[in-house]
């Protein structure tokens, strides 16, 4: 353990899922006390700009298959930059703590004596489906929710999520980091049993003025979000909850 | 459907779980912008008083087992009061349109010819794990989660839930609803396979001054819970993450 006799401290802040008026008071505070923000590419940086407009900005984005720092270099940016008595900032989109290493950072901090706070998001996972229309849960047609990661095919031996056993849990499925893999996905769930007119949407910059949306049945999905331009950051939701408000009278 | 000539609306509006930094700046800019705020009660009241100290404040908040209004009463209170011509923020803890009958709400305005607007809020689901240092996924023990409403136990007629496929999905477990019935959830989940030592953790009042954590093993998660006064509103998360920050060196 190493001691220190600076005040630094880290601050790790979800950003929300694009729009910057999703950021919460807390978020806010926290860029406003900053002397540095560390963050990735799915934060909203005019946010940055509003609320922390004198912190150093350190970027560390990662693109998927392109370049990225690794998870240990970050570590080590907060470490030295507390260790130098600043008030660090890590952003990052969505909600740190859902598939977004929150945890690891965490553990780096305390390991190393630095002092470190949790600042939870608006997750991308439920609210991006939220703005475009999609409850998550609604009554009679969703049992509850799974969030997932699809960053690797069904059939990649580095997968670990039981596709199969999701085909016949009765909850809504939302797939985060699954654009490249979603034909695979989409396979491996109908092949499980999910009914091949199952409701899905996929929605690429959601909360965001570029957001856009691609609906089809779920035998349809990946064809459908390949040729509506769907790309990263997408998330995609499947079961019914996806037609549940279009099917409103009006 | 029915016209209207005034410029009434409807705001849907998450909270956020309980701690008043965590509305998010567009929560702030609807409730300032509030003639009505129709609010149940685990939204934090404070929040009310300061960002719309001169609205009209309707309760609608729903107790276990206590007095609680009609959905339907609520659909007709947001549509009398925009036909009225005003401004209605729908208040509700965590994000509306997770278990929060959000999507309802929308028909039910949409159908009336009343504009209406979702703001999504922090999830309770997963910001209370998450202030109580548990990380809903970590690297290498979590393959994703399910979020999950505990309101009755396993075997009513009316669960919906798939515990036995949830006790081999590798998901994190998140049980909303779920005080009186986790003595069941839990013996369900361990007749399903899922081992008697897995951590689970249940969080009562999250996010505020009062929270209370009580961590046990899967098979005295609820006589823990029980005799540590874990009473609603609760969360209970079930999974290896529940240890993950606990064994961090320090």
């Amino acid at each position: 353990m190493t001691t220190t006799n600076t005040t630094g401290r880290v601050l790790l802040v979800g950003a929300g899922p694009g729009d910057p008026r999703l950021l919460t008071l807390a978020a806010r505070d926290a860029l406003a006390a900053a002397d540095v923000v560390v963050t990735d590419r799915l934060v909203p940086l005019t946010a940055i700009d509003e609320h922390a407009p004198r912190a150093e900005v350190v970027h560390v984005g990662k693109i998927p298959r392109g370049t990225f720092t690794p998870q240990e270099r970050i570590h080590e940016l907060l470490l030295e930059h507390a260790r130098a008595g600043r008030t660090v900032v890590r952003l990052k989109g969505g909600d740190g703590y859902l598939f977004g290493r929150g945890g690891e950072e965490w553990q780096a901090c305390t390991a190393a004596g630095i002092p470190v706070e949790v600042v939870p998001g608006v997750s991308s996972a439920l609210s991006v489906p939220a703005l475009a229309g999609i409850p998550t849960t609604h009554r009679g047609l969703s049992q509850g929710v799974a969030i997932v990661s699809g960053h690797v095919t069904p059939d990649d031996p580095r997968s670990e999520v039981d596709w199969a056993g999701l085909a016949t849990s009765g909850l809504t499925i939302v797939v985060l980091m699954g654009v490249a893999t979603l034909g695979a996905i989409a396979e491996a769930l109908l092949a499980a049993g999910l009914p091949a007119d199952t409701p899905a949407a996929s929605i690429a910059d959601g909360a965001t003025p570029q957001q856009r949306v691609v609906r089809a049945p779920l035998t349809g999905i990946a064809s459908a979000a390949d040729e509506g331009g769907i790309a990263p950051p997408a998330i995609t939701v499947i079961g019914p909850v996806v037609a549940a408000l279009e099917e409103t009278p009006a």
